[in-house]
C-alpha cells in the first residue's frame, strides 16, 4: 500500500483514496443537456480503444456488432487496473430486463478480466454496478466496472479475518454454514437451488440480498455461472419490483489472488432506498427500516408470481 | 449489545439496527404537497412534548417563545434516548446563518442532554447534524439529534482503541499529535486558535472538516463553547461557500461515559457532494475527489474573504 493516494485515517481506522481527476468525468445530462451516449452502439469512438468486446458476427474492434464491451475507465481510482464492463448495447435496457443467455456472457466476460488481472499480478480484483445516480451511476446505460487493485482492498480484509477466524473455531466454512442456515431455517430465503439468495439477518439495507454458490467454491473466477445468471435475474427482476425500480449497487467479493486465506465467493446487492446519514456515520451502524424477513417474503411474493423467470 | 434488533453480520463485521417503524416518518413535500413544520414556533403540538426549551421569556412549555428546543424523536432508532434539538424557531435559517450566540446555546443544549444522559446511564451518546435531503434530513428546518445508545457504537469503539494503541506506543495524544501537525505543517489548516479546524489527511469526503480543542479534552460535555460556536459558524459559512450549500452532516465524538480510554472530543464535518457508489460499499476504501489541501485553500480563502466572522 505505497500509493501515496492511498491513505489512512489514524482516528478512524477507515481508508481513502485521493483521485482529483475523477471529478472530470462526464455525467448525463446537466446544465448543457444531454450529450451522447458514450456506451451505445455507434459511439465506440467515445471510449479508448477496448480491452475485449463479445463480436458473435466477428466484427472488427472499436466499431458496432458487439454485444458486451469492455473498454478502459477513462477517470480511473487506480491507474491500469479500472474497466468499464458496457452490458448490452441497448441504452435503456436494466440487467435484469436481459435474457439469461445475456446475463451469462456479461458473468462469464468478469470472469475472463479477473482471470486477466490475477495474470497480470493485481493482488484482488472487485466487480461492482452502480445502477441509477443515486447509486453513483455517471451515466444511465447499464454497465459494471472491474477494479483491479494493488492491495487487497480493507472490507476484504475483514471478511478474509472472519472466514479465517470462523474455520478454526467451528472447522467449517462460514458461508457454507450461512447458506445451510437459510435453507434450514427458510425465513429469510429468496431463492434456493445452485445459487442460492437470501436477505442477511443483519441488512444494512431495506431488501439488502446476497448470492452464493451452495456448494463450497472460493474463487467467482472458477465458477459456472448459468446457475448464476438466472439467479440474479430473478432475484434483480424481484427487487426492481419490491423497489419501484430504486437505484442499486451490487458487488461481488470473491478470494484475493495470491490468497491461502479460507474464502466463499458471494455478490453483495444493496437496493438504494435510504441515506446514509449522521447517525450511520457517526456510529458505524446501519439503520434497516425494513426487516429483513418481510423483505424475503416480498420478494418471495414478487418472484412466486412469475417474476424473472 | 442484547437489543435483538442491534445486529452483527459475521462475513462483513458490521453493524445494523432494524427499526421497521421508521418508515413512517413524515418528510418534506412529497406527493400530498407540503405539510405544515413541526418545528416551528406555533407548531409546538405537532411533536411530543419537551425534554427541555430555551425561553428567554419565561413562556410556559410546548408553545411559542423559546430559541432552542428539544424534543423526543417520534420515531426513534434506540427507544427512549433519541431526541431532536431545534436549533431555531425560524424555518429558513441554517446552522451557520444563525449569530454566534445563538449557536453558543444550541452547543450548551448539546452540552446539557449529554450529561443528562450520562446521568440517566447511557453507554454513550452521539450528536448529529443531517443537513439537506440528501444528507437525510427528513425535515429541512435546522435541528440537530441526540441518541443516547444502550452500547458504545463500533465507530466509537474504533477510535477508543486507535486512541489507546498510539497511546501505548507514543505515551502521548493522538488527536494532540494531530493537532499539533496542523499547526506546524499548515497545508491542512482551516482555523487555528482554541478550536482547531483542518481537512483530514485521509479525508472521505470533498472538504471534509474536524474540529477539535487544541488544548486536550476527553469530553466536549466538559468544553467551553464560545470558541466552538464561533469556530462551528465560520468553518460551516466558508463550507456554504466553497460546495455551493451542498448538503452534508457533522458529528460529534466525545468520550463514551463510563469509559477509562483515553479520548479527545472532536466533530467530524461531511459535506455531501458525492455519492457513496459501488466501489466504496465494496472495497471500505472512500473515493475522495478533492485533495484535502487544495480544500483546505479554497476554505482558507473564503475564510479570509471575511465569510462567518
Amino acid at each position: 500500500m505505497t500509493d501515496p493516494r492511498l491513505r489512512h485515517d489514524p482516528v478512524t481506522g477507515m481508508w481513502s483514496v485521493v483521485t482529483p481527476g475523477r471529478s472530470l468525468r462526464p455525467h448525463d445530462g446537466g446544465a448543457r443537456g444531454p450529450a451522447p451516449c458514450p456506451f451505445c452502439a455507434g459511439n465506440e469512438r467515445l471510449t479508448p480503444p477496448e480491452v475485449e468486446a463479445l463480436r458473435p458476427g466477428g466484427d472488427r474492434a472499436d466499431g458496432p456488432g458487439w454485444t458486451v464491451r469492455v473498454v478502459p475507465n477513462k477517470f480511473p481510482v487506480f491507474a491500469g487496473g479500472h474497466e468499464v464492463v458496457v452490458h448490452t448495447p441497448q441504452h435503456d435496457a436494466a440487467l435484469h430486463e436481459l435474457t439469461v443467455a445475456e446475463i451469462e456472457a456479461i458473468l462469464d466476460t468478469y470472469r475472463r478480466r479477473l482471470a486477466a488481472h490475477d495474470d497480470a499480478g493485481a493482488a484482488a480484483a472487485l466487480v461492482i454496478m452502480n445502477q441509477g445516480a443515486a447509486a453513483g451511476a455517471s451515466l444511465a446505460h447499464s454497465h459494471g466496472q472491474v477494479f483491479a487493485l494493488p492491495m487487497v482492498p480493507p472490507a476484504l480484509v475483514t471478511e478474509q479475518a472472519n472466514f479465517a477466524l470462523y474455520l478454526k473455531e467451528h472447522s467449517r466454512c462460514l458461508l457454507c454454514d450461512i447458506v445451510e442456515r437459510q435453507r434450514s431455517e427458510p425465513s429469510h430465503l429468496v431463492i434456493d437451488g445452485e445459487v442460492v439468495a437470501w436477505t442477511p439477518q443483519a441488512s444494512r439495507w431495506p431488501f439488502e440480498t446476497w448470492l452464493a454458490p451452495a456448494a463450497h467454491a472460493e474463487r467467482f473466477e472458477a465458477a459456472a455461472t448459468p446457475a448464476l445468471a438466472q439467479a440474479l435475474k430473478r432475484v434483480l427482476s424481484a427487487l426492481a419490483e419490491v423497489t419501484a425500480g430504486a437505484p442499486l449497487n451490487f458487488w461481488l467479493h470473491t478470494a484475493p489472488f495470491a490468497s491461502e486465506s479460507p474464502f466463499h465467493w458471494h455478490l453483495e446487492i444493496a437496493p438504494r432506498t435510504t441515506t446514509i446519514a449522521g447517525f450511520e456515520l457517526a456510529s458505524g451502524v446501519a439503520i434497516d427500516i425494513v426487516d429483513p424477513a418481510d423483505a424475503a417474503a416480498q420478494l418471495r411474493a414478487a418472484l412466486g408470481a412469475g417474476l424473472g423467470s
